[in-house]
């Protein structure tokens, strides 16, 4: 596929007016062709009213007919997986095997949702039959069911150049629920972006969808992302990045005059419990999995252990000198961006001054992006005092915590921020002693885990990729998995409303078969006239 | 029930140490003994810390414990039927049978949640189940479910001094998910709000429940509420009230460290559409019924019909002259507060100058709180260039939009503001010709009506009561009906947790018979080990 470099208009190529760009190769520090456009206010301005002229069709259509447009994108999407992952590689220098994976990844998710619109009953229906006798009021016919929220926002995420990015969960679950999508790029990775983008736009032409259903915006800057999230057109945000950025869409999306809601995944340092029976049994392999864990895709997983609470135990000077050994051993990683590198390196170097203790690996940069593996201990009396020890270090480094009395731990992790994740290893038998932890892990995170690494996270019914802030600016969300529709879909109620103008959702026959609240009662059946 | 007027922190007495205030007959504009002392900063501090601790315990017990406190207050509430009703008759002057009503409404909705935990599918139960062979990875097993928020603070409002107020829909639902409540009174009712806030306390003595589960402070200012607001113990909000009072609230809400959700119901002009076979058929009766619906409580509803659109017709000057006679019949009506009136007043004279044709009835003042209903009629082009038209009149009027062009009139419904409610009237023939105005209003509003008034807001599964900005905050809730709960909830995602530890909604053997989601198929069958 030929790149082009402009923004996508509703199917149409942006204007070319923007400041040009270039996407970098990580690994050599190149610019590589061709040069990107940014978008100008006009673009938005276009963009957000054809979603908004899109809306009415693409929100009336039938869950199946959004489903073949979903299952067309996956389709696309198989089908330009060589130009995906050959201009991905260059553009964020992950490996092969794991942009393929993404790929695999960003079409099963539109996959998953064709499977959920097709089954229909997301759309939680209701029906309250009219009591036109009740005394002293009757009560009306009340009927409700989700309906598409209105043009969403999407930025793209640099660490997951394709699954969570322009053809992302945010894309499809909210094309899902039966919203026109406007993408931000990233600009790290805009080749890329453009490739996904153009698949879109085909299959909404493929499935004769009105062309505002999708638009691509670029930008080098900060511009067009405020612009759009301040278009009042626009009635929601999802976003995947860093807490700075993410905060400041969340500030922009509540001081709008309209405000409206505004996913962001944000921050999350996804603490380990160690209890002492994992330690005493299973030292090295833990060891290894974590660190695994803390490195996979170079330590730019949101997922990513970045607190390990290790107990006063005999093995625990050998697991942290396992540790050592693997982050020493470690060749380095090259990270997405320069800006990245730049952050995690600072970053690195102030925890290194703020803990005596540490044992981070010197980088010797072979390019801007080049890092390696940190690792850091602490005492949990120093962690409970320094807050920094508490955020988020995005790269490849872990911080263990060490403690004595388990008071002073239980203490730290009532201290933790909010995180996508918690995880506890140990026998099952000695998690009924800790009891108090679980309690104040299922408050500080979306998924506590047992025995398991943080990073992998699963697309499937049961996923919950969301968290307390800052894993996320609204807990009651998941961004990753079937739920992730129900950010962008909103109740309607239909009071009286005559049978022949409702939704087939919520008609007498139920000719969808899908499952209702009907008088209260769960039910797939018919309601009878 | 003797009045303290102390706010009840976790089961104790507030302070001495706040302002004292009075409650006010609207009817007499006399001080009501007792005085009210308002709370401090320290009985904030206190009550969050309450709700904190019992929140652990709160939290983890069983629905079916929680479905027992919830009828424990509703039997407690209908116990105190005559000292709510007479208290409330004289701090806001609404008629006994009105008030008898909002004792059965609220004590109704603690028993519909009651109903809901019994049943205990509302937390969205789902299972994926392990995929131990699965290549490249396999699936860890993953189960997820609705937990609660944490603590919420809930604003009571002052146009239903029982119903929505302290023992109101935002406090039941937030109990019902599982969450301790702050309650900020609404200093228009004190001794109301007491009465209520003492059988919500008894209550959970009576159950046994940790006592700051309830909390209840009084301020006659906003110091009070701010700091609840922005404590960091805090997890959400619920707000009845003004637009101005809710933006201030969500604005707070979202600066804070930790943004948390605010749900405020706050404005709504809940337009009606007549068309014009509604006119030809049924012209009086609409106008009794439109007026009935605009006069109901004083006005002071929130879904009173403001707005109304009348397309040019023969009995078109017929209507407006009933709605005329009927709003110059009309005895005048004493508002809640003399705020509200002097506000009602204000906004009437500023429309009446607006607006050359208006045919507002001069209020002769009985008391600060006694006014007039008001009539007004514009052009469409005028609605169209005139924003202060499209907003919310607190009280006892309505405007008539007169339209020619079925264009115009369209372009109208789309500048719109959200509400709660939209309203058409016509043949269930004739709506067929206007698809367009239904898409419209389905975007405009959370509860789409035919041939029907829009005040009465049923208290049922498939109600929402909710609506785009600045109806509420969040179009993605209801705050009336047994889906409010859903507001204080937010899923939680066990991965490769033990069978025993899990909560009872997510074990193998489904032991409450819940409807689950089992690998993406609704079911209420147990899993097979």
């Amino acid at each position: 596929m030929k790149l082009t470099g402009a923004s996508l208009i509703a199917g149409e190529r942006g204007r070319p007016n923007g400041a040009e760009f270039r996407a970098v190769n990580p690994e050599k520090g190149e610019l590589l062709e061709p040069a990107f456009i940014s978008g100008i206010i006009e673009d938005v301005e276009q963009a957000a009213q054809s979603a908004r002229d899109a809306s009415v069709e693409f929100g009336s259509i039938a869950g199946r007919e959004r489903a073949r447009f979903l299952r067309t994108i996956a389709d696309g999407l198989d089908a330009a997986a060589g130009d995906l992952v050959a201009r991905a590689a260059l553009e964020t220098a992950l490996p092969r095997p794991r942009l393929q994976g993404e790929v695999k990844r960003a079409s099963n998710q539109f996959r998953i949702f064709a499977e959920v619109l097709d089954e229909g009953s997301w759309v939680a229906a209701r029906i309250d039959t009219a009591l036109p006798k009740r005394k002293p009021q009757p009560r009306p016919d009340l009927r409700s069911m989700l309906r598409p929220i209105g043009p969403v926002a999407v930025f793209g995420a640099s660490n997951f150049p394709i699954a969570f990015s322009v053809a992302g969960g945010d894309t499809a679950s909210a094309l899902a629920a039966g919203n026109p999508v406007i993408v931000k790029a990233h600009p790290a990775h805009p080749g890329t972006s453009e490739i996904a983008g153009r698949v879109i736009c085909e299959s909404a032409r493929t499935c004769g969808l009105p062309a505002g259903v999708f638009s691509l915006l670029f930008d080098s800057g900060i511009e067009i992302g405020k612009a759009l999230v301040q278009h009042s057109l626009i009635c929601a945000v999802g976003f995947t990045g860093s807490h700075t950025a993410g905060r400041i869409l969340m500030n922009l999306a509540a001081g709008r005059p309209r405000p409206i809601p505004c996913f962001a995944e944000m921050s999350s340092t996804n603490p380990v419990f160690i209890l002492p029976s994992a330690l005493a049994e299973q030292r090295e392999k833990l060891a290894a999995n974590l660190f695994g864990s803390v490195t996979l895709g170079g330590g730019q997983f949101c997922t990513k252990p970045g607190l390990i609470f290790l107990p006063h135990h005999p093995q625990a000077a050998g697991f942290v000198s396992d540790l050592r050994r693997l982050t020493s051993d470690s060749s380095g990683f090259t990270l997405l961006t320069s800006g990245i590198a730049a952050n995690y390196r600072d970053s690195v170097q102030r925890r290194s001054r703020l803990d005596p203790l540490n044992t981070s690996i010197e980088a010797a940069g072979e390019s801007a992006c080049f890092v390696t593996a940190a690792l850091f201990e602490t005492q949990v009396e120093e962690f409970l005092i320094n807050e920094e020890l508490g955020h988020e270090l995005f790269g490849p480094s872990s911080l263990v915590i060490h403690y004595r009395q388990r008071k002073a731990m239980i203490q730290a992790a009532e201290s933790l921020e909010g995180s996508l994740t918690a995880a506890v290893f140990g026998w099952e038998e000695e998690l009924a002693q800790y009891q108090d932890l679980v309690r104040i892990l299922e408050r500080k995170a979306g998924r506590v885990i047992f025995n398991g690494i943080p990073t992998g996270v699963e697309v499937s019914h049961a996923m919950v990729h969301g968290g307390p802030y800052p894993a996320t600016s609204d807990s009651r969300f998941t961004s990753v998995g079937s739920q992730a529709i129900l950010r962008f879909a909103r109740p309607i109620c239909y009071q009286g409303w005559p049978e022949n103008n409702l939704p087939e959702e919520l008609r007498n026959a139920n000719p969808l078969k899908i499952m209702r609240v009907l008088n209260g009662r769960m039910t797939r059946d018919p309601l009878e006239a």
